[in-house]
C-alpha cells in the first residue's frame, strides 16, 4: 500500500458519490509535502466566442471520477511515486480580467514556492499568460508545449493586450519561454494572413499544423519534442481544442480538421521523461459540452500528464 | 458574526467555484456538535421509469451554490441559530437494492445517535423507508409530510416489497408513521382503481389531492397541517414531481397537472414552529434537466425547509 | 376482470418495455370489435416555423407507457366499457402536402365506416381538415371545440389554401362544422389586424382568447360550452400549443401567456356527457422536447380525452 | 397601407428565412427618422454564474421572426404609428467590462441625440447603468421600472462598482433615477440580509417582492403604477428572470417562485400611457435555453413594450 | 420475391412511422420458424456510472428504422436467407439485478429450445452473464469474440459478484467459454494495475487493446481471430464503448482513445464463416443520446452482426 | 487593402455580434459586380426522416462568424480576387416541394444571368435538382462532384419524382450533367440491392464508396478526379452526411462510417484549378446539432470551396 493520496476507488464508493475534486483526490488546503497540485482556474472573461469555461474545472473534477489510477496503456502508477492533491479553486475576480490575470499570477508564485507542480484546469487560454509569468519567474524562460488549433499569437485584440488569443505572442515578449522550444501543435484553420503563423516561426516557434499531421501517429513527432526539449524546464499548455470538434465538442472556439485522442494520447505519453515543471488544460466549455464527454476527455488527458511527470515510474 | 458554519459568500468566491458542498456550507466528516447533517443518498435503482437520480446530490449541490444564506421572504436567518455542514454522501451499494437499503437505515442510525436532524438529498424515493425505519427507532412513529405526485402505497411491484412505489404502506405496516398524522399533498394521475388512493385513507391518511388545490396558495392548508400536527415529531418527505414537470422538468415519473413553486414554498413556510426531526427531497433526475433547474429548484426547497427547523428565527 | 382490452400494467412488465403502442394497448390491424380506434398522423409538411411533428405519434406513444388505466381525479375508468386498440399510422406522403390530404381523409372515411371512435396523434395541424372532411361524411357538420394558440382561420399560406393556418376557414366555408356551435379556447398572440379573429366571429365563432382565461379554472367555462352543445355530434381538437410554453415547450409554433395544464383538464372533464365523434392532439414536436414531458402532456390530454367519451362510465 | 416599417410577414416569406433583425424589420445604418431603434448589446462578462447572454441579442432576434405586427389582445398597431428599425448591436469590448461599460454610454448618447427611443436587448444586467447614465444625461433623472428576481443593489462585487448586481446603487447614488419612482416588482430568493431589499427602500424605491404577487394579476398594481409614475420621463428595465423558471428557464441566475407570463403580459400593458424614454430587455442566456422559448418570451415582452410606448394607438 | 420476414421500405412506409420494432420487421410472439430472434433486455441496474441503458432497446429499435435490408459494402443479403422477426423484451425485474439475472437466463433457455440464434439488444453488460450460462447449457463452452472498452473481469464490486464489470471472470470461472478463444478487443484506459488484463491473459484470454489498434484497419486482426476461431460455436459481445466516444457518446461508461465505427465495420465483416450462435450489443444509453446516433450506430453493428450469422449469402 | 468585400474581423467586432450574414459579409440585393453569391435555400419538406435543415441557413450563417478570410492551410485568399456577397434566401414555398423547386430553379435562371457563382446553403438535397436545371441551361450538362453518404437514384419516392432521394436520376435522365464526370464520393450503408449503385454506374458514374477510403487521405483521389475533369464546367453538390456522424451529427439521415472533415478537406483543395460553376452545401439540420459544430463544418466547406474557385490566388 502507497504511502501516498490514492484516488477513492470505484470498487469502493460509487463513482457518482464523494468528493468533488480531480479523480476523488483527498482535497487540500496547506501545499507542503505535494509534489502535485491540481486546481481550478474558472476564468472565461478572455474568451471571444463561446463562454462557459468557467465551468470547466466543475466538470472535468466531476467526470474524472471515472479515472483510476493505473494507467493500463503505458504502466505509469503516478500515485505510488507522487503526492498529489486537488487545492481547490483559485479566486479570480469574474468581473475583471486584468484584475484575474494579476490574482493567477500571485497565486501561482505562492504555489511555486513549495516546489510544487501546478496542474490547472482551466478556464479560458488567457489563465496562463499569468500562469508562465510566474513559471518563469521560478524556473526561467521553459520550453513550452502548446497543443492547440490556434496559435494565439495575436497582438491585440480591441485594444486588449491580454486575452486568450494573445498569450504567446506576450509571453515571447516578457522572455517567459524559449523560443526555440516553443513547439505548437494542431493549429488550423483560418486567419489573416500567413504571417498569423509563419511571424513565431521567425521568433523560433516550432510549428505542426494539424493538417501535417492527418491519419499519422504522433509518436514519432513527440518523441522528436522529447529530444529537442533535452532537460530543459518544460511548461505543457493543452487547448481541448486542438482536438477535433468530433472529440472535442464542448469548446469556446472549434476548428475542424483537428487532432484524434489517440493522436492527444501519443503525443502526452512520448513526453515521458522531460522536466515537466507545470501543465494546464483549457476551454472545456461545459454549456457546449452536453454529454460530459469533452470534460471527461479533458480529465483524462490531465491524467495522461501527471503520468509523464518526473519520478513516475510503471509497474 | 455568528460562530456557526455560514456558506462561503458569492461576493466573496465566484459561484462556480468552491467546494460543491451543499451551499458551499463545509464539509463535516464528523457529526458532533452538529445540529443538522446534509447528506446524499445517490441511488436510484429502485425507480420504475426513468433512472438518473443518482446524480441527484451532486447536481443539487452545484446549484445549490446560488443560495444566499438568508430568506429574504420570511426572514429566516437558519446559519444564525444552527451548527449546519454537509457530510457527503452514504456509501450505498449501487447493484443491490435491498444491501442499499439496509445500509441507508444502518447510516442513519448512526447520524440519529447524535442528535442530529439529518437533510437528505435523493436519490430516487425509495430510500425513504430505510431512514423512515431508523427515524422511528430514534423517535418512534412520526407525523409525516409527504409531497408527492404519487402515493407510493403499492403493496408490491414486480414482487419486490420494497421500490420506489411501496415506501408508505411499507411505513404504515411498520408502525413507523401516525397515520392520522400523514398527509399526503399533490397526489394526482392515473392508477389501477379509486383504493390507489382511498385504502390508504382508510388507514388514516390525509391526503390532498393536486386537483383540488389548483389556482390557490397552500399557505392555509399549510397552517392546519400545522396545527393539526401539534408537537409530535414530524418528518418532511418531498418528491420534487409533487411540482408541475413545467417547473420540475427533471425527474424520474413526472406527472401534470402538479404544484406551482409558489405553492410549495407557501407550504413549507406554513410547517415553521412544527418539530422537524428529518427531511428528504428526492427524485432529481439531473440527465433529464439539462437547464439544472430542477436541481436548482430541488436545493431551494431544500434550504426552505432548512429555514423551517427547530430553534430558527428571524432576522 | 374487464372483457376489454387493458394496457399493459407497470407493476406487470417494466415501462421502458413492451409494445410501443398508445398507453401499451394492444396493437389491432382489423377496425370490427373497436369502439375507439388510436392512430397516428405523423405528417409535418404542413407547418411553418419549426418541423418535427412528424416524429409526433412515435413520441407521445412512448411517453404514454406512464399512464395507467384508471383515472384518479374523476373516477372514470375507460377501459372497463369501450374496446380500445391502437391501429397504428396513417401511410402519409411526406414529400406532398396534398396527397397527404387526400390519404388523411381516404382513411377517414374507412375507420369511419366502422363506427369506430378515432384519436389522432398529430403532426401538425393540417390533418385536421380531412378528417373533418370525413368526419362530416359521416355525421353532417359536427360541433367543435377547437383548443389552440393560434385560430387557423387565414385564406392562405404562400397561395396554398391547405396548410396548418388555413383549416377552420376551409371547414368554416366547406359546411363541415356548426359555426355558431365552434368553440375556440386559448386563442392569443399577435396577428395581422383585428379581423384574423372577428372576422371568425361573424361566421358564428364562440372565441375565448388566453388572457381572458388567466388564472381562473376552465370548469365554468367548459360547462357552459358543454350545455350550448347540447347532444350535437361533436369534434375536439385540440393543438398543444394551446398550453403555455412552460408547460409545452416542444411545439412548433409557441405563443407565450398560455393555458396551464390544470385549465387543459378541468376543460376537458368539463365535456364530460358530449357527444364527442372523434378527436385529434397535434403539433407535438419531437426535436424541440428533449425532456419528454410535452408528449408525455400530449399522452395524458388524449387519455383525459378517452375518459369523456360516450360510454365511459365511473368506478 | 402604412408609410412606416413593416415586419416581414410570416405569409409572404417562410419564417426561418430573411434578416436576422428583430421581427425582421428592415435594419438601419442611419437614425435619422427613427422613432424606435431596436438594438442588442451582446455583453456577458457583468454576468455571476452562468454566462451566455452575449448570445441573447442574436436568439432573441432569430425567435422574433414568430412575432406578428397586430396585438391580438390589446389592439395595439405599433407600426401603424412609429418608425422603427433594427440598428444592430453596440460594438462593445468583449474583453473588458469597464470599457463596454463606456462604450454603450457613449453609444447611447449619440442615439438619444437623434430623439429616438432605444429598445436594447441584452446582454447581461450590467448594460443598464451605462444606458441610464445617457438617459439621465437627456432626460434628467427618470422614473424606472425594473421587472426582476434581484434588487441589484449591492454596493460592490469582488470589489467592483459596476457589475449585474451592482446596477441599482450606483444608478441611486449617481442620481440618474428618481428613488421614489422607482418600482422594483418579482424580486426574491435569498439574500445576506432584509437590508438586502429594505435600504433601497430607505432610498424611497418601491418594492414589490414576488411572494406578495402570486396567484394574482398585475394589472391593478400595473395600474397604480402607472398612475404614480404620472408623465414622467420612465425607463422600463425588463430582467427575464423576474420571470419564474418554468416560464424563462435560459438565464443567468434563475431564482424559484418568480412571475408567471401572464403577469408580465398585465404589467406592461397597464403602462400604456406612460412617458416611456426607453427599455432594456436583460439575462436571456441562450446556452441554457435549448427550445429558444426563453428568447422567443424575451422578443415577445419587447414586442409588449413597443406596443405602449408614446403615440402607438389601437384598432 | 422472398418467403422470408422482410423490413418494411422506406420506401413504402414513412420512416418515422410504422411498427417500432427492429428495422420494422414483423412482431413475433412464438419462436417456432425462426432463424434469428431479435430480443431486448431493458435493464441498466448493473451499471455502475451513467444509468440509462434500459431505454436502449427503445431508442435502438426507433433508429433501425433508417436500416434498408441489403448490405452495399459486403453485399450480405441476410433477409433471403433467414427468418428474423423482434420477439420483443425479456420481462426483467427492474428493481433487482439478481433476479433479472434468473430470468434472463430461463428466458434464453426457452429461446435456444427452438434452436433459434438470439440477437440481444441491452442493457448494460450484465445481462450477458445469463445469457452465456444459456448459451453454454446449449452449445459447451463457447469462442468469445468480445469488443469492449473494459475487460469486465473483476471478482467483485461492493461485494456484488455478478455486474457489468464482473461478467467474464464469472463466465471463465462457471467454464461457458473457451478462455483461449476468448478475444477482447478494444480494451483501455485506467485501471488499478498491470494484472487487471493480465489475469486474463493468463486464463488464455487473447486481448487486442485500443492502442495498439489505432489508426489501421481491423480487417486482417478479425481475418486472424477467424481463422483462430475454426468452427467451433461463437458468441459475440459487442459493447458499444468500444467505439471512441466521438462515435459513440451515449454509453454509460465512455473511455477516450477507442475504436472508430469503420473499424468495428471491418472487424465484424471478418467474421463472416464463423459459426456464431448468438450476440449481443450492450450499453447504449439514450438519455446521454440527445441525436440519437449512438443507438442508430448500435443499430448498425447488430446489422452488421445479423450480415454475417451462418446461412446468409450474398447478391 | 482589398477593394472587394471582407468579412468583418472578430478582432473588429465580437463573433457574436453583427449581420448574420455568410462569415458576416456584406448582405447585397443586386447582384451586378458580384463574382461570388452566398444564399440560403431554406427547405426541408424534400427529406424523408428528421426534418428540420429549414434552420440550416440560419445556423450556417451563425456559425460562419468564426471564420477568418485567410486560408491557413493553403494560403488562398478568396477576398483578394472575387467579389463575394450574401444575397440572402430564396423565398421557397413552405408547404409545397413541387412549387420550391419551380421557385429555386426560376431564381437560379436570374442569378445565373449575371454571371455569378452561387453557392447555396440547404435545405435537404432535393433543393439540388432545380439548380442543375438552371446551371445546364446555362452551362449545358456539367461535370458534378457530389459528395454524400447516399446515392440519391431512387426512381421515386412515395409516387413522388423529385426527392432528396432521387436527384441524381433526374439529372441524368435530363442530360444536366455528363455521366461520366460524375463522381459520388462517401456513399455507403444499406440498400434494397446492389443495383441501388450499380445502375448508377452504368450510366457512367464513377462511384467512390466510403469503406474503400476508410484510413487514408483523399488528396490523391482528389486530385485524379481534377484531372479526369479538365476544364470542363463543373458543379459540387456537398452532402453534410457524406462524413461520418461523429464529425457531423446534426443531419437528417445519417450512416455510420463515413469520412473524416481531414478526408473532406484534402478532396476539396485537391480541385483547385476545376472550373467550378456553383456549389451547394446540404443537409445541416440544426435541431439535431445542439452544438452548432455540423453547422460550423459545413460552413467551413462552404469557404473550403470558395477558397478553389476560378480565380482565387494564394499569398
Amino acid at each position: 500500500m502507497s504511502d501516498f493520496n490514492q484516488p477513492i476507488s470505484g470498487n469502493d464508493l460509487a463513482r457518482f458519490s464523494g468528493p468533488d475534486t480531480f479523480m476523488r483526490l483527498p482535497p487540500a488546503n496547506a501545499l507542503d509535502g505535494l509534489d502535485v497540485a491540481v486546481l481550478g482556474v474558472p476564468m472565461d472573461i478572455g474568451t471571444s466566442w463561446r463562454s462557459g469555461a468557467r465551468f470547466g474545472p466543475k466538470q472535468i473534477r466531476a467526470e474524472s471520477a471515472m479515472i483510476r489510477p493505473y494507467n493500463m496503456a503505458t504502466g505509469a502508477a503516478p500515485f505510488d511515486a507522487l503526492q498529489v492533491a486537488d487545492i481547490g479553486d483559485l479566486a479570480i475576480n469574474t468581473f475583471s480580467l486584468s484584475d484575474s490575470i494579476r490574482i493567477i499570477s500571485d497565486s501561482y508564485d505562492a504555489i511555486l514556492t513549495n516546489d510544487v507542480i501546478p496542474l490547472a484546469m482551466g478556464g479560458d487560454h488567457s489563465i496562463t499568460l499569468p500562469i508562465l509569468r510566474a513559471i518563469a519567474r521560478k524556473h526561467g524562460p521553459v520550453a513550452l508545449v502548446h497543443v492547440d488549433a490556434h496559435a494565439d499569437v495575436n497582438d491585440e485584440m480591441f485594444g486588449e493586450k491580454e486575452t486568450h488569443g494573445t498569450v504567446f505572442r506576450r509571453a515571447y515578449e516578457e522572455g517567459l519561454i524559449l523560443p526555440d522550444k516553443t513547439y505548437q501543435i494542431g493549429i488550423r484553420g483560418t486567419g489573416y494572413g500567413a504571417d498569423d503563423f509563419s511571424e513565431a516561426q521567425g521568433w523560433g516557434f516550432q510549428q505542426f499544423p494539424a493538417h501535417e499531421l492527418w491519419n499519422s501517429s504522433l509518436a514519432r513527432m513527440g518523441a522528436e519534442i522529447r529530444r529537442d526539449i533535452g532537460d530543459r524546464p518544460t511548461y505543457v499548455s493543452y487547448d481541448i481544442d486542438s482536438l477535433d470538434p468530433a472529440f472535442a465538442p464542448g469548446t469556446g472556439t472549434p476548428e475542424i480538421g483537428g487532432l484524434t485522442t489517440p493522436q492527444a494520447l501519443d503525443l502526452i505519453r512520448a513526453l515521458k521523461g522531460a522536466n515537466i515543471v507545470g501543465c494546464d488544460l483549457v476551454e472545456v466549455s461545459p454549456p457546449y459540452d452536453p454529454s460530459g464527454n469533452t470534460a471527461l476527455t479533458g480529465a483524462n488527458l490531465l491524467y495522461e500528464l501527471l503520468c509523464v511527470l518526473p519520478g513516475v515510474g510503471q509497474r
